[in-house]
């Protein structure tokens, strides 16, 4: 076997990515994809100097010539018959709360770039080496599970509030494009699944919300989740999971 | 008063947006706005000779420059204290049905400039209209009703079919800035509501799909349905309602 | 023409009901069904004497035999080949709002009488009355619109919230039995809606809440709502509204 | 220590009750519940024999007597301080599909007792052995994980369709009443949680159906899906879940 049946896991940075990275990478080789490669390089190290192996590339998952790139990147560093195991969407466009008409077109371009844009780009980059992970072949190994693209929502992918217009016009949208999915590739035997993470995420960032631990989800918990999906038979997979801290009001 | 307190609707062609424009100009004078003149001209002139008051204005909703232009032709027309009783947004991106990894990125900008870009700036130019009809001034008429702004969904704006990556994701967006919007505007006065129209529509283009008459939606009865959303109090505002032929499979 | 083509409305007392009565008998003789008769002598009377013709009969909707013996009163009325162009369901089991460990099997029993029983018994006494008036015949005029009917639900029938556990299992279980019988009676003609009273109704119950007018529901809006949807053709059938003050959080 | 914490599994049949007992089995002592000793007996053995510790206790969930004389039972042999790391239901009413005007009121009242009552009963029994064991004591050992109580829904949960009025409105029911008691018990430390598995489940009852495996979801699959849940931290519960073959059309 000359090529590598990987992961890859678009948006890592220091929280979900982070953690969903180093539970796929205790299975797989994997490639993290983030804009900034400050945001992936402690975690490409961590896994690397671990025992397990990680690539970082730095890719605008909403620029089609740089997903491109990002695919040559991968199969020149895992062999050019690479499979994929399992595609994770973590990347989201800016978080936006704002009167409506203070709202330029710039902040609405900019929203759909990251989370509609950047979610097609990476599902048409990635659908074709999952759906090549379905059938057996002498060059790449086969996954043991099916090969699941996920995608990572929130509450706004579900509710739509006053002054979120750009931000949940566009996790609604995500949501979408990962329902049709699901229904397309489903039957092709790719598993295509969405998170609806409703609540705080536990990560560096949001230490200044200065809420108690257990009212914010920790990121290992959603990785424990993606990967739960993961290993479901295709006899039975899940579309929609949400998570939120027991203690959410929702 | 020497400015008019009128409607605008988005997306007129020789079908719901012509059986809307009619039952709204019988109250309101309108404007009524298509990327092409010819689509909309018919219906100006048998508004105009049945004794309604209409003019059509060459409008790319997708283009804030189209837009401007298009809200300062109304002002010239109608006044520059003019008031919004109505504004409907029939528009929509092309409708698209092909398999995900068929699908081109330009297939995506032109379904997202259609029903996301669109409607956003076509809300971003009416709302202040609209928020203007919620109070009394000297120079223009106050509408009889709570100024209302309409979006028009359809099946793809509640369940994202496989093949319908592209036009779900962009009418699930449509729907989540509805919902956005009722929820920061109903407090102000103005109703927002979003219709799912989940069916075949009867106009000429869907006579050839060879469905029986009691098989495809009355555009009329969208206007009609239309105009009750329009005529609710304040106290007792709906966001959605969904219409479909009796006998349609759901 | 020997019958009448009527409306049925059950759960009438001094609020939405009997704004939905007064709206229906202007253009149909109407039933009136309570189980205590004190809450609908009033508007029987109010009807009759201006000009539109009402009956009372005091129903309780949880029990057979006295949704039997209503049934004969109306054809003893009405006459044997009464037909029926509404059907409302506006009654309700008691509203419990209680932490789960302290309801009893008692509450649960009479929220399921009263809402699902209730809805469940109403359906199948006045189905079949429904179903004749979409045929015309010589011994019953045949109604202007396609026969209706209709469901009052609330928040509860979407969100089901703490402490809301006997209630809003009930409002879901009504909601569903709506959307099946819309699926099954539609195709036949009979047009089954549900509607969503997202908020409290201005009424005299609900005078001691203390909100200003405009954060209450206006039971008229509500009675006007059931007769645009009364009123659409067999081609345009909505099957869900939503009503809320436009002041109204969601 | 001198009481143990355990699972308890209402509706244990030789499919998905049965594959849930035997994962739960594997970290807990269990109690399982049926009507009828012959479809858990085969079950209660097989997990005794293999090493773990099961018993079996004949229960109708829609009796409270019965159920009473349950928790006495599990306390009989578990202790007097048992507590409940999990709690689920998987009992349902029969399936019933038939025209509405055919069903009658005994086979309502049946789906009620069956699905709503039932699920109504066993959370009030085992609620209270699941908030016991959020807090730690001599008398009994903490369990790993926050105490979960999980309920199986079906497609029924949240699409009613035609012929299922009597079905359907059970499960949404069943829905309502796993949301509200989420909200209510999740904040003080018990996960509450709701399976919609929506598709044939390979059980010997559908063997006749004449579906290829990979059509009929796996009931392994279930059960590692809630002892998935279950092994959630409480920062991160989820509530809903869906399941189905990814050949199923939906």
């Amino acid at each position: 076997m000359s090529s590598k049946t990987i992961a890859i896991i678009a948006g890592v940075g220091p929280g979900t990515g982070a953690a969903i990275a180093r539970k796929f990478a205790s299975a797989y080789p994997v490639a993290l994809l983030s804009r900034n490669p400050d945001t992936y390089i402690p975690i490409v190290d961590a896994i690397n100097s671990s025992g397990g192996k990680a690539i970082g590339i730095s890719t605008d998952v909403s620029d089609s010539k740089s997903v491109k790139g990002m695919v040559e990147k991968v199969k020149h560093e895992y062999g050019n018959d690479v499979k994929c195991a399992a595609a994770i969407f973590n990347a989201s466009g800016a978080f936006v709360r704002k009167p409506f008409l203070e709202l330029t077109e710039e902040v609405l371009d900019a929203s759909y770039a990251g989370s509609v844009k950047g979610s097609f780009l990476f599902s048409q980059a990635t659908l074709p080496l999952l759906l090549a992970a379905t059938t057996p072949s002498t060059s790449t190994p086969t996954p043991p599970h099916p090969p699941t693209l996920i995608f990572t929502g929130a509450t706004a992918s579900v509710k739509s509030s006053a002054l979120f217009a750009a931000f949940a016009t566009m996790k609604y949208a995500l949501r979408a494009l990962a329902q049709s999915l699901a229904r397309e590739f489903g039957p092709q035997g790719v598993h295509v699944a969405h998170a609806v993470i409703d609540g705080v995420i536990n990560v560096p960032r949001t230490q200044a919300y200065g809420l108690p631990a257990e009212a914010k989800i920790d990121p290992r918990a959603i990785a424990d989740a993606y990967w739960h999906l993961h290993t479901q038979p295709k006899t039975s997979f899940t579309w929609e999971i949400d998570i939120r801290p027991g203690v959410e009001k929702w």
